[in-house]
């Protein structure tokens, strides 16, 4: 039956094609990287012969939606589904589950004592005489991760013959943050709007939740940060803790447990006190109760993140408290339900005059050993704010008695929004790579997030999601790799982002090599592109006013200091850049000492990071023999040559892939290109005027005048805060 | 090879079937009445014969779009598309053209000479010895609107022999008015944000709009507002003209044509002018300039909507000119282009204390014979705004010599927003058939509408789109019926809206009569009930204060009293109801005389809308025996029991539809009958309060005292314009 079924299918599938039809459904992104399409018909051949059969209970909700994925999956990469069957009895046998709960897996006697509760190992095996191939967890959970890992071995085209697969997640909590308001507006968000339907929830609960919980659970996503860190305490009454708590109850299968951004504030608003004092017991009582009240409805909830005294947020500091006095509030109540509180360390103050680059470690590092035991203190992985390209954040090994969360931005702030194809890879690589030398050689912030390095057991990774309701979920197909690369990443930080890369295409799109080689290439380099048509050489922070779209080198608009690109590249007739030395800020000084050598020295400093570190004239002689000025308009020159050469790229990978997504990708790639030129003609019109040199020879000049650029004004830009 | 693929395409259903595969998409209502899934295989057998060639051709864009409907539409439906064909070869053809396109055509010698520009015939035919049918326009919409006409055929089960169909428009515009505004919010819309992505237009055209143009062409609407008529003057920049007119192109081919929503003052706010005086010079050359640049753009842009001197906006009022001087003034920069004004009658003063239901009437009427040739005047259904039942407006009928356009609402900002199940058909159709008395008996408000009472050849309607980014588009599977019955009754306002559910559920449900029968029943008992549990026996404006969500007759809390629910309801110890006879406002006295004359006498008044027009004693005796506070009692608790029984009915038809779908309904009867019970019990706490009468003997108490739902408030309720 089956094998009939199949070859009707490949007739099917065969006739399809061969008539032109078009599919009932677009290709619109919806399905991600678990698209399941069918295999090219050579490998799905080998495949079938090694998944004849599947060997899997459903008892438990975790173990129901690992066998429910690997038969969707199967079905959808082979043509039909294997058999399902209670024992091994034909050679190709997929057997998955855990110890406890199959006798045949039992039979293995394979060591899982590695593993912990989230690990699991993928292992050709033989069972009653046939060959066999395991997927085996501790727990639920782990059958589930391994499950999707062994769907993406077909996907990606891998051999499964000797298979002897170990995997144990090297970060503890990997998180997505949503920065989604109540309102459904999405703070910083470019795909639409929030996907929490709060109005109708928990009424109804859209099957869309559980798609969510599937695309992050194949990733080892495990929390999830309901609303944004700019919070509304509303979050917290029982109307709102009743919609959390549906959304838990579809996670929870997944592994995937909820978090709430709370504002520190909350008692007052929302609980009658005349204070939000930490030190308060009444205050201490409230929260106390709150926290059992939301743990009666989501016994496996996370815990809180809290942004607190930050960019006008209430916080401890309003009753002079520390924030070790704040964060240590939420981390009593949480303890006695295993729950953590993520305290982040993005923080400047609206009165200092120190430079907005040394003040979250000003106040932080002082803390060290303050924190009680189930607080993670969120940094987030530069300095400042998720610039295209910044030096690590010194808090980074600065703290070794706290254990310090990864933040990235995965949604585009300040990266082209939705429209440009910015891969993040190679930014988060660069941040997890870079050695902290905080205990020597090999200290990288990798070995800090992890808990390793200061042999921490609480670890995080924490990502600003990109997802909103476009039906893509990520505003782009592309935008969906950076979703892809940073649950990757925080289940290991030390995977190569060129492979991540490459899986997520094979997946995404396509096997063929003619197509992936490219789009690989494309994508690795396409951040950088966008360091050079934006801010190279260290430069920062020269976005439009308040929505960052867009160059404003020259802006001045915004009411604070540190909110102005001037206050960021400090360009003047005689140079450019930010003296973070110890002539400057100093800021390079809170860098372990080796680090911070090179960081003072400007022949030491990296050239991609000489403007963040360094006030340097016109005429500065780069290692290239060039002047800084020559090397400056060269980059963003090269930021848009990269750019046309990646449209060029795409228009030459027409026809390998589905017209809707390439249309799509090709119309963004055209307004990349645009707005890269836009970016570099602006700001080289502007920092030409500071300079007062001439364009170096060769190079073509703006489009437009210097007055052009400055009168642009924009309206319903995305992404801000305020509809 | 059809026949062998036919075959194929069967038995690969039925094994889909018999192995429960999940289909690769979900059923989420994103196809909506366009599903052309497969007929039942008797059904498909029958229409196969008929449909066994297709003879079309692709030479326009509109008649490219005919061909590729046709061609979607019976693969769809019978698994596999006809061949195309140059000429008729056998029996069973689909011969689709113009007189003028297709020599195949001219043969036929049809009489086409009433169609004008949108009608068309369907006839079966026979064709160089075969039989065939024939769909004809004069012009390519013709032959788009009689394609889809075609397929609803099939959709719907109807016999394909001996057709001779002959329909043309009654009604010239047919538009939907979108209340978007360009940040994408959408006031009063329920369906998530606007579909248009402004931000990402014109680089980005979503192919959603295809599809949106697609569905609106198979209802006959040829007109599409993009913005909000609370709008935005920026809509009249270059930029946002650009995008508008890249919808214009996508929705050209579809008979679709763009109007924008001006702002009265726009020549002040992007103009630079000092004044928006109609009667200024410079004004009038700004407008007459700006419409030529939008020409330019858009040679079929369709003209402009104004909301002016309502509700806050500016108008002409601001400088003592009339609502004619100022729908003159872009009726004069409109006519040279063949472009329209479609001006609002929605006004009502700031400060006027007459009776809000009296003053558009007061307004206009005097200004019946001065608004130029192709000025529309957009009257609401009733005279107040959007209610679940008023009267029709006695502006219908009141201005022979003005094109009345018909304004109604199909986003159910009164009636219960998404979730609550209301087929609007029977208002709208309540309303088309009012007569007027205008010209005697028969001068229905229908006839206002398509101009034939006055003999105008300019007519229109307009409906509120509640069309958003949900994936079901409307919010709710059944909500799409609105859209549908909207443009089917623009098309001709005679039509049956039990037929057009009908035919409606068979297209995006199943044309099992088991099915079809008790939905059709539902849909159409559900507007009642939504009257009954939210403003029984005439009573209006009931709702939550500016959100309008839930019961709020206490409320006082806006500023202006026509804002305010006692405003409507003046219940007192005395009695309920508004007086607007000779005794009270006069209102009723609007209407001609022989309509007057009953809605003037609470005996010939209809119940239904009692209190509408007659403040009443609670102990009043209606026609049933029972007093007024027995009748308003009943029909609060009739609502109740028609929204339970509606759910139980829901419940009876799991298995007949995807599990999907049936979901979701189930959820939101669910969420509508614990919100009906909700307004009853409020309602009836109220007003108990105001009568200080006993609940009468059999009706329960409500489930909470009256202060329980006067503490109710709610935030973030959808739909309001400032997000």
């Amino acid at each position: 039956m089956a094998l009939f079924f199949r070859t009707i299918a490949g007739v099917m599938l065969m006739l399809a094609a061969s008539l032109g039809m078009a599919p009932a459904h677009a290709e619109d992104g919806y399905e991600l990287w678990l698209r399941y399409h069918p295999l090219a018909a050579q490998q799905a051949q080998y495949d079938r012969s090694r998944a004849s059969q599947l060997v899997a209970d459903a008892a438990t909700p975790t173990r129901a939606a690992a066998r429910a994925e690997l038969l969707r999956g199967l079905r959808g990469l082979l043509g039909a589904a294997p058999p399902l069957s209670d024992t091994v009895t034909r050679s190709g046998a997929i057997i998955a589950g855990t110890t406890a709960s199959s006798p045949l897996i039992a039979e293995l006697h394979l060591d899982t004592s590695k593993l912990g509760k989230e690990g699991y190992v993928i292992r050709s095996v033989t069972l009653h005489g046939h060959a066999a191939i395991a997927i085996v967890g501790n727990d639920d959970i782990g059958v589930l991760y391994g499950s999707f890992h062994f769907l993406r071995l077909l996907q990606t085209g891998q051999p499964l013959d000797h298979l002897a697969i170990t995997e144990v997640p090297r970060v503890k909590l990997r998180v997505l943050d949503h920065w989604d308001n109540l309102n459904g507006s999405v703070e910083r968000g470019y795909a639409g709007t929030s996907i929490w339907d709060w109005w109708k929830l928990p009424d109804w609960v859209s099957p869309r939740y559980t798609d969510y919980a599937r695309a992050n659970a194949s990733i080892g996503i495990n929390g999830v940060v309901l609303n944004n860190v700019n919070a509304d305490a509303l979050i917290l009454t029982p109307a709102y803790l009743q919609k959390a708590a549906a959304l838990a109850a579809v996670f929870r299968p997944y592994g995937i447990h909820v978090y709430l951004s709370v504002r520190f504030s909350a008692p007052i608003e929302i609980g009658g006190l005349k204070t939000a004092d930490p030190l308060d017991p009444e205050v201490q009582r409230w929260w106390r109760q709150k926290t059992d009240e939301i743990y009666k409805l989501m016994p496996d909830f996370g815990g809180f993140l809290v942004k607190a005294n930050s960019e006008g947020q209430p916080g401890p500091q309003d009753y002079k408290r520390t924030h070790a006095d704040g964060a240590n509030l939420f981390a009593d109540v949480l303890a006695p339900h295993g729950g953590v509180v993520m305290w982040r360390a993005f923080v400047y103050s609206q009165s200092s005059a120190d430079d907005r680059a040394k003040q979250a470690y000003s106040e932080f590092k002082p803390l060290d050993g303050r924190f009680h035991a189930n607080v993670l203190l969120q940094v987030k992985n530069g300095p400042i704010d998720f610039q295209p390209r910044e030096p690590f954040s010194p808090l980074f090994g600065a703290m070794p008695k706290t254990p310090l969360m990864m933040e990235f931005q995965i949604t585009k702030e300040y990266l082209g929004f939705a429209t440009h194809l910015v891969y993040l890879g190679p930014l988060y690589e660069e941040v997890l790579s870079s050695d902290t030398m905080a205990q020597g050689k090999g200290s990288t912030v990798a070995t800090v997030i992890d808990g390793s390095l200061d042999g921490h057991a609480l670890s995080g990774m924490a990502g600003i999601a990109n997802i909103g309701t476009d039906r893509d979920w990520c505003g782009s197909d592309f935008n969906q790799a950076n979703w892809y690369v940073f649950g990757r990443l925080a289940w290991n930080p030390a995977l190569s982002t060129r492979a991540i890369a490459e899986e997520w295409i094979r997946m995404t799109f396509s096997n063929d090599e003619a197509f992936v080689k490219p789009v690989v290439d494309m994508m690795m380099g396409s951040r950088e592109a966008a360091v050079d048509y934006m801010t190279p050489l260290g430069l920062a922070h020269l976005m439009g006013p308040g929505h960052h779209y867009g160059p404003a080198p020259w802006d001045t608009s915004l009411p604070r200091a540190d909110w102005r690109p001037p206050y960021y590249h400090r360009a003047d007739h005689q140079g450019i850049g930010f003296d973070r030395t110890r002539t400057g800020s100093d800021a390079a000084d809170q860098y372990a000492p080796p680090i911070a050598a090179s960081f003072n020295d400007v022949k030491q400093t990296p050239e991609t990071l000489l403007l963040w570190f360094h006030h340097v004239p016109w005429d500065y002689r780069m290692r290239s023999g060039h002047t800084l000025w020559y090397e400056l308009v060269a980059h963003y020159t090269q930021g848009v040559t990269d750019v046309k050469r990646m449209r060029e790229t795409w228009q030459h990978l027409d026809g390998y892939i589905d017209a809707d997504r390439y249309r799509k990708t090709a119309a963004f790639l055209s307004i990349q290109e645009r707005e890269a030129q836009w970016w570099r003609d602006a700001c080289i019109a502007y920092f030409q005027q500071m300079s007062g040199l001439p364009l170096p020879p060769g190079f073509a000049p703006p489009q437009h005048p210097l007055s052009y650029y400055e009168s642009l004004s924009f309206h319903n830009v995305p992404g801000q805060s305020s509809w």
